[in-house]
């Protein structure tokens, strides 16, 4: 059994942190889905919504798999040095850490994505990339693995990045397997990024 | 702005609910979420996280647009009476009724789908079709549209649902944008299934 800790912040992306996590959730004997922030007892996303929190930065830094959205929140987060630590601490413990869209500005700006190869949300490239000039930032890629850094393009790419990890962990059968159950007709190929833009 | 009535129960399913919500978010001048249930403050999901709750089902039943997920909860739910009754209330006032997955067995429970075609999760289409018998059920079919109501087929086909909505009220750029805003690659065709089961 896995732990997961799923990151979030007033005004993450929705479907950043429930599209992994409905993939998470289909072998709930291997994975614990933990939702961990700064805040209690509940969070807002950016489209209004909000979660409940179970466990507290100041008190919980141990998941075997860190997983950080991005969102409109980012923007003022990269500035969160409590939050920016807490990273760095969590990361350090975990097996797997993974982000999808913006959520890599959040990695980038806590030194985690440093030498590392990565990719973030198309329509905020720039931005994100400023935070790692250390990173070898990819324009196109569905996802980016380097070692176990798993870093997801734009919202639904977090998908597809969440059974990559499955695949990596469980095998391509149980990847496959968790997709049919959602009817998610996956992309499976990390360089397959239909939603790439051309550098400016 | 209309207002968009999104029920959760106890084991709702994830991205049931988080998929459709997600692209309704991207027009946040278009669409208000509320967040709606039986009990309070937040709702377990299925897969474990808990959504905070705007709306209790005993004080409001006005929304625009009633959005209801599946999940393994529908198995209690469709012999909720108070919930079952709720649904007939909200559903008589609102424009559009969607419903995801399993979500279409507490419609048909209310009797909302009589007369009317749907479809529902292939891995469970003979227990919903069962509460349904005046229902024309599809077995091949990503999502169907019958007047005002649209029934989508299992989990991610919520998705796809729910751009055909933003489609209707919108029209077509509106709904294309919602997806490449998501990086989402959208099936656009209610007909085509992937994950269609032929009858046993």
């Amino acid at each position: 059994m896995r732990t997961i800790g799923a990151l979030v912040f007033p005004e993450f992306e929705l479907l950043d942190l429930y599209g992994p996590l409905e993939m998470f959730s289909m072998y709930p004997e291997e994975f614990e889905i933990r939702i961990v922030a700064q805040y209690s007892p509940d969070v807002p996303s950016s489209g209004g919504p909000r979660t409940a929190v179970d466990d507290q930065i100041t008190e919980q830094d141990d998941y075997d798999i860190l997983l950080v959205p991005g969102g409109r929140g980012t923007r003022n987060d990269v500035e969160n040095r409590m939050l920016i630590e807490w990273l760095n601490r969590a990361a350090a413990k975990a097996e797997i850490v993974a982000s999808v869209c913006t959520g890599s500005a959040l990695l980038a700006k806590a030194g985690l994505l440093d030498g590392r190869a990565a990719t973030t949300n198309k329509l905020a490239f720039d931005w994100v990339a400023g935070f790692g000039p250390n990173t070898d930032w990819k324009r196109s890629a569905r996802w980016v693995e380097d070692g176990n850094y798993f870093t997801a393009s734009g919202v639904s790419a977090g998908t597809d990045m969440s059974l990559a990890i499955i695949r990596r962990l469980m095998g391509d059968a149980a990847a496959k397997q968790a997709a049919i159950w959602a009817e998610y007709e996956a992309n499976n190929d990390p360089d397959n990024d239909p939603f790439a833009i051309e550098a400016p």
